[in-house]
């Protein structure tokens, strides 16, 4: 006897990427930053004591969202805390898909999408990137003859690192029926000269759903604190309906403050993965991997000729050397590399060449 | 134009209590404990560093997982960790009710849960406590006859504060064909006494979902902490596939770890909060309150004759002391008062004497 509803039994979870608690381990699969979160978090930590925890904190997280309007130069009514960026794209389904709805998202892209779309009961649909990897032309017809709720989007793109304009995104939101939601996850990594900024746009594109974290740009995976950017119409359902009313806690909430107020010395550990990301493509380059160039703080690298990405993922594992391989077509030949710090990406290259080599001898 | 689904559109959300930013309030209306946390969570937080929030934190919270097992003589696999109680509560229902089914409470009970049972699309329906604030003796057969896959109890009972026996629980979860839900946030507060302990029936009762948090026995509201326990069963659709994906951040798991490894000193809390519910239930009753006996932290006083109980509430507002008042039949006569301390507890009684004399000499 089960009790679960069909539609979850049915179902299967989501498989989060490895998480190894050895120090040892050269962590280059999930796409944490490799420089420290910015000094004021650290100063807000140690200012925090227990006492503090006695009452319920901000159901809004009122003083983030302040802070986070400030940045963007937008209003509090259009930023949405979050547990996680994961949290928001939980609410834009509760939200904005009922069961049976169909949710679609550009092929391949985060693999939690669908998960949160089965949790909900909606139809997903992947609609494949072209040969270079690029929205098909037609993106914005098929989601509609689709009659799609909600499109997903990564940019940068995961797990290319590819960028799409503000305006191709602007131009497809407005040629597309339903809420289109941008997942800038890696936003903060992409290069300043290519004026990428679609924030500013929410307030004329009515069906678009920007969603951010702290998790890679400040250093803060472990605190579980992103947030969602949109026009009044969008949050105000999220944010009074259906959200948990406590979803973020007083720690996090004092620690995100503190980081999104010290955006500038946080771009200082932009501007370092940008350096050690050209690095990577031209070491990856030099050992016979083909890179798809990234504004994100990871690599997409098709493994050499006659190596197999599987099994490097598995030579370099021994190693201690983690970086994300995923068994599915188009991507089945490649490796996504995070960007570590100069030390990390020196001994992964190191030892790619001697993997590489190795295996050139057992062949010979 | 709107895109919000039908029933998000058509729902109200729920409103926390009043949480003021005022270091005069005396804060009596959301439960609190008034005694710190344990001296080893104070430690924890010491201990953190912010390099540790780099890296994402463990999925499942595993060390609380097996701690809190421990603690209640259960396996790993009987517990789900939750970012407060709140969110096992919308887990439960996205889990085991489809849009449509039924979700039943006794009432009155938590306003949260018709909430959460909108968001789902569920039908909500309030089974009115009798006379006494007891459930019904057929409370079993009205669920049942209403086909309610979730039935939601909260243990010892809010806002009334009366505890139901573990043995008449398992009866009732025998006798019930869907998912009982027992919400003891307010457990530790329970007199030993009593024998309440029903977390050792969930193998044998495998419909039965208990709820706990960190929020009042550990002084940590605002962690946002709390966990699910129940037979592998139920727990397991929630932690795989429901659940978001890192719903606990590295810092909750931490503090909320060293908090249930320290429950004996959290225990000396809860017998301090005993103590003074019998002070503060004397002194209530001295004033003509009429209070009903509560093995919780908040006394639900029916307000003497010739008292409103909603001028109460705005006169101590005005004193700066807030108390819980509920705009509803059979409780609109009625205030419910945490337990605070000593001193916080004299001044509320200090207060509602001035209150009730200034009434008194104005009607003469």
């Amino acid at each position: 006897m089960t009790f679960e509803r069909p539609a979850i039994a049915r179902m299967e979870g989501y498989t989060p990427g490895e998480q190894l608690d050895d120090a040892r381990v050269i962590k280059l699969n999930t796409n944490e930053n490799p420089y420290p979160a910015p000094e004021a978090v650290a100063t807000a930590l140690r200012e925090l004591s227990v006492a503090q925890l006695r009452r319920y904190p901000s159901p809004t997280a009122g003083a983030f969202r302040e802070a986070a309007a400030l940045y963007h130069g937008l209003s509090q009514e259009n930023i949405l805390p979050t547990n996680g960026g994961d949290e928001l794209l939980r609410l834009i389904i509760t939200t904005f898909a009922d069961a049976g709805d169909v949710i679609a998202a550009a092929e391949p892209s985060y693999s939690l999408y669908p998960v949160l779309a089965a949790v909900q009961g909606c139809k997903f649909r992947r609609l494949p990137l072209d040969s270079d990897w690029n929205l098909p032309s037609d993106f914005a017809d098929q989601l509609n003859a689709l009659n799609a709720k909600i499109a997903f989007l990564v940019n940068p793109h995961a797990p290319t690192g590819k960028l799409m304009t503000s305006s191709a995104i602007m131009l497809l939101a407005e040629q597309y029926n339903g809420v289109l939601v941008v997942d800038e996850a890696y936003v903060d990594f992409i290069a300043p000269e290519e004026n990428y900024n679609l924030c500013q746009q929410i307030n004329s594109c009515k069906n678009l759903v920007i969603l951010r974290t702290m998790s890679k740009g400040y250093s803060l995976a472990g605190l579980r604190f992103g947030y969602g950017i949109a026009c009044k119409a969008l949050i105000e359902p999220m944010l009074t309906k259906t959200r948990d009313s406590y979803n973020t806690d007083f720690i996090s909430q004092k620690l995100a403050l503190a980081a999104i107020q010290s955006a500038e010395e946080a771009a200082k550990s932009w501007l370092l993965v940008r350096q050690q990301r050209e690095v990577l493509l031209l070491g990856l380059q030099e050992l016979g991997f083909t890179v798809i160039p990234s504004q994100s703080n990871f690599l997409l690298a098709q493994t050499p000729s006659g190596s197999k990405a599987e099994d490097l993922y598995q030579q370099l594992k021994a190693r201690h050397i983690l970086v994300r391989y995923f068994d599915q077509p188009r991507l089945d030949d490649k490796l996504r590399i995070t960007v570590g710090s100069a030390e990390e990406n020196t001994k992964l290259l190191d030892c790619l060449r001697e993997c590489l080599s190795l295996a050139g001898n057992s062949l010979e």
